[in-house]
């Protein structure tokens, strides 16, 4: 799959040009941002590689890398919070994604029952407050039978 | 450093708990996600490590972990383009960080001279489309004599 993107040949192509040259990590992996395109809000981070964002951007629904459960996973495919893809963005030296996504479903994205996965926040220097305090959904219901991909 | 954050003792506590149990990864980084606090744009994916993160809560100032240059990096040590810390979130399991912030100096985050590192997005398959198309700032003049961080 190596002729589906772009050769990261220079810096300044890289990081001005318009050929997509996304840089994969040592393990294969990009990390990518996901946000709510309607709202801009940041739902969660997650990890694609080269198989994952070809099947992201020919079926324009979010596909990620599980690291916890090595393979490729398409968000929703348990859950039915699936994530249509509006726009893709990439940084300056393309080792990291935006996938601005319309959220299926229960409209929520995270496996905890919040909608974002960034539902608190530090106070202090130790202790943490919940910014979401109401869950979308009940997950044993909705992932009923899954192991929880949290990895201690 | 390792009694500076909590313990990850329980999946649940990791979770749903109010103790601040980041989670560094083999190498001790912990990916973070920099948005402007006024507008909510975000403005660059970088990495932090316990003394970053540390340096970061004690001084109210972004720090990071350069990979490039493999140390610590208060961000606008060279150009100014400092970051007050106004929120930090952290997601369901703790492996990664938001940091919202006011910009100092010439409001712009991005080493080429964009305010955002996401300054393209991807049209089609492989072509990328501007979506800022003005630089805030010349980078020659800002980071004059620097080595460029992005690595092919």
């Amino acid at each position: 799959m190596s002729d589906d993107f772009g050769k990261r040949i220079s810096i300044e192509e890289v990081e001005e040009g318009t050929s997509f040259a996304p840089k994969f990590d040592e393990k294969g992996l990009i990390p990518v941002i996901t946000v709510e395109d309607s709202t801009s809000e940041i739902l969660m981070h997650g990890y694609s590689n080269k198989e994952a964002l070809l099947k992201t951007i020919e079926t324009n629904q979010a596909h990620y890398w599980s690291r916890s459960r090595k393979k490729i996973w398409k968000k929703g495919e348990t859950s039915g919070l699936n994530q249509a893809i509006k726009k893709i963005l990439i940084d300056d030296d393309q080792d990291c994604l935006i996938f601005r996504v319309e959220l299926g479903g229960l409209a929520a994205s995270c496996h905890v029952g919040y909608k974002s996965c960034f539902y608190r926040s530090l106070e202090g220097k130790n202790e943490l407050i919940f910014t979401e305090t109401e869950k979308v959904f009940d997950p044993e219901e909705v992932y009923e039978g899954q192991d929880n991909p949290t990895i201690l």
